[in-house]
């Protein structure tokens, strides 16, 4: 049965691209190695005929598929379990730009696209792909979709949800769906583009997508402001809002010990403010008409931050190299986090009016429950986005405090969420990882419609099982 | 049976908010008079509890359900059959504005709400809800999320669907879901919300939404262009969006003929270069900087327009009135076209690429077929959007040609927006009136899963049976 599989899923793609023997680590263990698994078979195909094919014999044998991209996913929703009876499709093998339409504004790229490629395909012809997360580099377009990614540049420019107009999707029979139209508008029934998106290869295979495009400024520039509480950054932010609207591109929010653990491992960067501000604020300014302009504006709204008394100190990068050393700062906190030691992750939303408050409270419960905790709070304030992350106490045993701690830590922190009217996943997805928590914080009857769309869509339950719903 | 669920329904709701007797015709014809159906009752419940409790009666009862806002829909999607069996559920009375939450930019709203009343809330409080479309006055923000409405501000802010972050939806089985979260990043499962958002009724009924909202702008200028061709008047598209950027919230395009009619019909009005110009384009800058700063930007924008050819003549509105005026003359085409006699209406899109071939080719064909055919064309090119009307040749008999020729133009029209990958309903949406036609255009694979997620959510089929998805 297996033997029999493995043999028709070499005659699809041929011998070279069904990987069993060797080294299979890069697709069985997840990026931050928090689970290793083990797969039937890593299957690579080359064109969306061939998926469709993969995905009918694995059907046809009742084998389990995970969808794979780039495997940067954070929440182990692309890795294979311990059975060694799940196939790993890898898409990474379908990188093709398939077109570019300058007056559309779009392109349609397959899946396996490297986020970077894509990136640097619609710069190529002139053009903005806004799209932008640390993973860049390695993730793929399809994964994106499949997890609706989000980054820095979301509250410009929507998460991956909104800046995608068209999908091919392979769907749980083996069969195409060709929705990869370039259209704006479209109301000719359900809208499966988003059923899919953010669906964690959970009801079928995204293979290719057509992507909105944005022209590109004449201008961004970086600004880093000294700020005295989390009030005053969300006064910041809607400052910004209004002086700057679609220009403001990024607005990310850092707390002091976030950036002093930054100071303290990448001595080479300089931190500004870091002695004297309890929180710093990184933010973008694209402006399509000039960098002059693009600097009047920032510094008007700097300005008038600071007479408020929002802002206690200011600096405008003066050149993009500075402005790359801002940004560094600022993608430097996980990596910095991670050298003094282990910790516990958040990845979480709450609405922008209500984050002081609830920073506020789920700090003091934090510091109440473990005394000497520290906090690791950054983020995209702009969208509500928080990593409101849990490090151990200094000079403690790190390992046994997560061991210990991580399972009442999430608890505090997600029934806080909870209560705040937030999302316990804002941006990485459920995978496996949170699929037992669902049950927990989100509602029944939300629940209830998303088995039946699963049961519907996947009747088999072969797509990528045990992600997002547990059986 | 009947009479038993009508007294149930009366204990729910209350006696005086169950219309059965008296003129209907509010409720049970559409708003273009093409259909009158025969409601067996209009029910109006006051909250979501009631709205639950009816869909639970006539669940119980095998009664089918036609939920309904404004009644402004233009694909007969929310009034009854003519059967006499169909409740008409009415949003009417549930108009609450439950919150607004000025630092999340978000407010909470329920279905009923008329878009302008949300409009002028969200004004109150110094901020845009950017919804914006002909029946504004008297649609509800509930079926323009059931409908996922357009308008002439989606090439900025997007369709009704981008606007909403959360809703509150009875589902067919008569259960609440309170997915009503103002949040920006939300990836805890499948986004039911999109799926709900433009699907007419026929999977729930919406009773309440949390909206985003956005800083008013400080100045939005209206400008006219003189346009020589469809080609010239996408170019110009294509250096208002580098130009304007997000500045850009409104590129209407309108033809000759068409404005012709409202020359005609509407002598009051000054159609700008009505008699010189095969197109004219109205285009609208809104700025968060100033009106002076928005003039200088339109200014340059036109001037660099003309400098390339691709304008012959503008002008920029001085004032509010100048600008209400050339809007008005936009917004008077459907009258004078109707002024004219009757027509056949398209609501069609088509990658904006491919818009002038497109044209070119529909014109030649239909040109060919009818001699002496009047072609209204005119639409939202910012979002590939066209509503291409066709209107009986002159003198002839307007009501035979509509009898004799609808469905032959419509075969026409569909066929070519089929071939060049548009959409044949962009932004009014399905209803009844193209229910027949989505099989000959849709994708198999797509109206298959979208039965079975029919299927799945309401499989008693109740909820508002016949539209979007025939039997």
């Amino acid at each position: 049965m297996k033997a029999a599989l493995i043999e028709q899923l070499r005659s699809i793609v041929g011998a070279a691209q069904v990987l069993t023997d060797g080294d299979l680590t890069a697709w069985e263990q997840d990026w931050r190695k928090r689970v290793r698994g083990k797969a039937l078979a890593v299957v690579r195909p080359g064109s969306t005929a061939e998926v469709a094919a993969v995905v009918r014999a694995c059907a046809g044998a009742g084998v389990s598929i995970v969808p794979q991209g780039g495997n940067t996913g954070l929440v182990c929703g692309g890795t294979p379990d311990e059975s060694g009876t799940q196939v790993v499709l890898s898409l990474q093998r379908m990188t093709a730009v398939r077109s570019i339409d300058r007056e559309n504004l779009t392109m349609t790229v397959e899946a396996g696209c490297i986020l970077q490629s894509v990136q640097e395909a619609a710069q190529g012809a002139g053009l903005l792909f806004p799209l932008s997360l640390a993973a860049e580099g390695s993730c793929t377009i399809g994964g994106n979709l499949a997890t609706n990614a989000g980054g820095t540049q979301v509250l410009r420019y929507g998460n991956a949800r909104e800046l995608c107009l068209g999908l091919e999707v392979v769907n749980a029979q083996g069969e195409i769906w060709d929705g990869l139209a370039g259209l704006r508008k479209d109301n000719t029934g359900y809208d499966l583009r988003q059923l899919f998106i953010g669906s964690e290869g959970t009801l079928g295979v995204i293979t290719a997508a057509t992507l909105k495009l944005y022209p590109q400024p004449a201008a961004a520039l970086t600004a880093w402001a000294a700020v005295p509480s989390m009030a005053l950054a969300v006064q910041l932010l809607e400052l910004a809002n209004e002086r700057l609207a679609a220009g403001l591109t990024g607005f990310e929010v850092m707390g002091q010990f976030a950036l002093s653990l930054v100071a303290k491992h990448h001595p080479q960067l300089r931190v500004p403010f870091v002695e004297d501000s309890p929180w710093g604020v990184l933010l973008e300014n694209s402006d399509h008409e000039s960098e002059a302009h693009a600097r009047a504006q920032f510094e008007g709204l700097l300005e008038a931050a600071m007479e408020a008394g929002v802002v206690t100190d200011a600096v405008v990068a003066e050149n993009l190299a500075q402005a790359h050393q801002l940004w560094h700062v600022r993608e430097s906190i996980p990596l910095a986090q991670a050298e003094e030691g282990l910790n516990i992750k958040h990845d979480i939303s709450v609405p922008i009016s209500r984050i002081p408050a609830f920073c506020e409270e789920t700090d003091a419960l934090l510091t109440a429950a473990i005394p000497g905790v520290r906090l690791v709070n950054f983020g995209h304030l702009g969208d509500g986005n928080l990593h409101y992350n849990v490090q151990a106490p200094e000079h403690g045993d790190a390992a046994a405090f997560l061991r210990g701690e991580e399972a009442r830590v999430n608890a505090i922190v997600h029934d806080q969420v909870h209560k705040f009217g937030g999302s316990i996943s804002a941006e990485h997805g459920v995978g496996s990882l949170k699929a037992d928590k669902l049950p927990k914080y989100k509602s029944p009857v939300a629940l209830s419609m998303m088995r039946a769309i699963k049961q519907a869509l996947d009747p088999r339950g072969t797509m990528n099982p045990g992600r997002v719903l547990l059986g």
